[in-house]
């Protein structure tokens, strides 16, 4: 459950009206970076996670996510100053139009979208989707905080940015308890997957250590090699360059969910099975 | 702020795995009727606003709309149940693709956007968009609950279903205490606010109290009467029949915007008082 | 059927080109609370409405405001004026280069999408959901008089925002017909249906008619009486804190859509069952 | 102004409930190629458009395309049947869930988008758009034909289709009569308009009238004779290989919009100039 | 295969930073009517279609728009210039705080969308959509013309623009060997599809090719003759006025798509060949 | 510039048509961690990235993902099968109507967006970006893996996840090159960039690496250390808890973009000034 505590987590000072600014700082009220992507993202990826301590994690982020949401909308709506009479100049006349107060869109105005989230059910995966998120939200608070001289909103900016290096960090710790786990588990356990296919050619061609070394194979013409026209028929002949061989299946090493809470455990009817 | 307390505001029991049901649920997650929805429209609209005891209303309400977005986030993970191995003809196969839990999209898989948030500003008008979305939401639930026979999800649909009648309540007695604010100052003052324009035609024209009584007056033809080509030039001639007179402004009627914090009382770095 | 006649409802005057404000009043001609979403939230609404009253009180407006809509695209179209050749500096740049009139979005360029229609099958909620899109409506309009000082335009935008009073009022009178009827039925018949939960706390926490009289009883920590973890299983045990007691079906109240025309009145065939 | 006659143009009769269909139809109701997006597309360019004729005709099929709207939205309400009391295997779940009635969605659930809409201020390219958007719609219909055993439903699909034909016929005949107007003008005056570069190799590789004779050079590898990495600076040398020469302007040639009505045209105030 | 070049197909020369084009140039980047739609239109069509030739056409456009969206999108990033520090008035602001460089949106920020392509399985209707494609491409471009002096990005404009025109006169010979096939099939064989309907009146009703002539009839209230209320019941009587007779099917007729590879080739596993 | 060759990089065998597994594959084609996302991505990166081996990194990539998304599509027309004829219970009916061949949508028929694609000209968080979406892309190939016995298709997902695994891999090397670079920079140099905010308690706190150790402070009550209501006013007062100290700037530290092509380098021209 959450609860709603007057007080902001981070006092919000503003000197004054800046409502070209207001309308910056949309893009981390209602953007693909912003805070209420990280919230729902977290929140999203916390429910029936069975690993409870993920999903502490998952849900101590996700809560102050939340609370910076509405520091930035405060911020916002203090930014955007009265607007009983807007000026024909007016920098966010649109905001003006239509709400006199943060928007759930990004400073272009396009709506916040559900697009955004990641949110996959493998943990791995996600909390390495979590730690890049944090990446690019930092990214957006450092380029904001070149748009404004306000001491107050340069201060919370700060703050914003430096607890997004903080969760970034929180996040790899985690994945650095998970190695081998979820997705991560058999990497590169195939031919192909240890290839590096050369597909742009000319002048600017570099090697380096994505494409050479630690057992790299470096393949200029693929298609040369295991290509051709598109075809009905389900064998590929008695050659070996196939991906997998007659009777593969892959079925035990993949899709690595978090397993939802065991039905079995619910107390105290009998046991049900999954249909 | 917001804090996040482990237990959910009402527990949710689910007797065991139902990936159908699971994938209409998602309708009040991340549907336009939904739980997020809700909480983001109390919360946007609480923004900034200045009446103290509305901003008390919208917080209230919308902490505990994101209480029940978990609800019902949880009540969906557990209802689809193990997503390891699906058969092909699993009910809800997307959901096991993408996530094995809640998406934040409608039940046919859309994403939730910022566009199903109302906003405005004006106090009125928001309270009024609050009460109708909570109609709304009573009746996707309402239909949710012909669709599911699991006792304890019954028993969370019915709980969360007199809750947006609760919350409808609720708007409805603060919008009487507004009346004559906001968009309804001046309601009705004007000429062509009090006609009825009888635009469609033909065996099943009926009369009722919305255009007949109260002063309506019933047109036919309103393009006879006032309309034409469009044309370049101010004046409409001598004439009455204009909605407006020369000199007209209405400039001080409108805009009937929540004023913001007043930037003037943050001077000169005096501590002031929000609300 | 539509039929369309040459002549507009209410003349359009402009005086000038303007194509800032032309850029704006895109804001109603493809925006969430312009002249195409009423038409065709109306028009949705009437199709197999089996209320002929209401059908034709939808119709008449959803026609209406499907002229309203041509009145708003040809004053933007006027207002942009020539586009043939345009300054580096011309404040509608965006219309200029895709149309040179008026575009299907709203005035930041967003396009317009069905996820603007409300649109349930149930009357009360439809009729109330109409009525308070007016309010929007009219709103945006108080805004847009503010933008302009072309008196033709001022006249146009008075007398759109007369209509929408008009049309306000007159689905306020219908509902008053509906008292009782279907999302309204049954309403706050329900324990939970009369808490309210202070889920906001702190300095700024208030009371009033929302939250004490009416039968309200105020709770502080709903999740210490009726929450905790999510869990399988059925029973919520003998307690009565439940919202439903073992048995309960709620299949009779629910669902309170608009009856389909009846199959069977088919003629002159014999009755047809549902599959 | 648009005014709304309660028969249809087309009598819609419907054997029996058949809710699959219902779900199917709604792809001519709300998805890209359906009666709504011709009504806005045709609507959108006639406002404004100078050439009165192309106006009409414009108009004319707009308001027709509005009264197919209604004609497929009343049979999908029909098709859909009564919503009240739904099976768990009801074929249109969603709509049964979301609204008992059409939806402003594709077959799939997707909201209609005013991008749907192409109107570009060219009278040409536009009527182009037109006649082949009419294409596009005669050809779900036809499928859609494919779907259905109601003789009813056939009768009106088929109506519908066969009216797209004439559209498509109607626009290619005043196609006709602009040829060298707008887009159309000084077409293919230049070198790189009569190449055909050859991007695709291999097996499979073919030639036809689309890249041979009418005086059109084939072209293997343009990188090797135009191209190079992307650079600062204006000049291109002394070479010829260039689409334009020093001190080109094309500005006379361009931008071939419909002219609005003339400001200068209004009364009865003196002309005024654009800003 | 795609393979990659690093010489561009023609050498894009920008003379200086001009944030304000860059981001107008947008349009043609990720905008409806830009180079990815094209590409992606292009191929989409070009997948399991079954013409050989035109197969080849669709690859050989495909692949060269992919190369123009690449120059489009050098040019951006050129002309968007350094942004580590920028001005508060900096003309694209969006683009500097949000990339530095392209962003896959129109000049207005709307994000590129699947929407935009028309890929129908017929290929007559399809190229028809191209061809038309083509033509709004190239008017957009010759719009840009006028919004830029810089002479590298004049030339690169004008070699665009001529490329579309090349394409539509391609895809228009190709249309020419296609005639009766597909959607073209059995064209206008209909009493309806032979019908105009005058749904627009008043003054400013004009005649001309599009509604005489040809064996069209014009039509002035068709509901009168054809009309009346939605019912159900299979008979529309004995009357002639029907577009189908009892009995009708068109199912031969119709859904004129492009055939898949014919799965029974496959068997039993002799080496196939597609083309 | 793209150059296609008409043999696919890894040859595609389906056995027989499989509707079912065509649409549930879209997830690839049109979908947020499809091929079509990853080569979009790549490609905006890449577009006037100044490190030239990091361009020439994500311009291979860019152009295996063109060509994976060739493959997704081959088979996903090939798996759909004939659909001139399609029973009503056709597993992939919206495929066959709209199209017969893959759509430019996931699997449930979202359209694919511009919002799917993360570019920032951050290098090390656009490589961060890349890397966590090759995962993602692994992660749904290997579910799909389970949805298909089809030798063929079997061994092409196989190949698919296993250069995704590739993908990852050498991304993860490339940043390793780049530790204390572009967003990388300055790390946790701040006081709140190190404490970890306890929001979430109750049964099911926990402790990790995450938040503990490695100079973390656990703070449990933010707002009541830090926070307050928001208001005017610059002065935090002389406490040393705010984030930034008066005079503040961080201009120089930040906005870490790569910087585009330099204008100055352009010849044979004189340096330019940017603006």
């Amino acid at each position: 459950m959450f609860k709603h505590v007057k007080d902001m987590e981070y006092t919000v000072h503003v000197d004054r009206p800046d409502p070209r600014f207001a309308n910056l700082l949309l893009e981390q009220f209602g953007g693909p970076h912003g805070e209420l992507k990280a919230a729902m993202q977290y929140m999203s990826q916390s429910l029936g996670c069975n690993d409870p301590k993920i999903r502490d994690l998952l849900q101590d982020i996700a809560a102050e996510e939340m609370s910076h949401l509405e520091m930035v909308g405060e911020a916002i709506a203090m930014l955007l100053g009265p607007t009983d009479k807007v000026a024909k100049d007016f920098p966010a006349i649109h905001m003006a139009l239509l709400s006199g107060g943060p928007l759930l869109t990004n400073s272009m105005g396009i709506p916040w979208t559900g697009s955004y989230i990641e949110s996959t059910g493998d943990i791995y995966a996600d909390l390495s989707s979590d730690s890049t998120a944090e990446l690019r939200a930092k990214l957006i608070y450092e380029r904001l905080l070149q748009q404004t001289d306000d001491a107050g909103v340069k201060d919370m900016v700060r703050f914003l940015l430096s607890r997004e290096e903080s969760h970034n960090f929180s996040f790899m710790q985690a994945i650095g308890t998970l190695q081998g786990k979820g997705v991560d588990k058999d990497f590169r356990d195939s031919q192909f997957s240890k290839k590096y296919m050369n597909m742009s050619t000319g002048e600017g061609d570099f090697r380096g250590p994505w494409n050479q070394g630690n057992g790299i194979q470096y393949e200029e013409n693929p298609n040369e090699k295991y290509g051709g026209p598109a075809k009905y028929g389900k064998d590929r002949g008695a050659d070996a360059s196939g991906e997998v061989a007659p009777g593969y299946t892959d079925h035990n090493r993949n899709n690595p969910q978090y397993s939802q809470p065991n039905p079995s455990q619910g107390k105290p009817q009998s046991p049900t099975t999954m249909h």
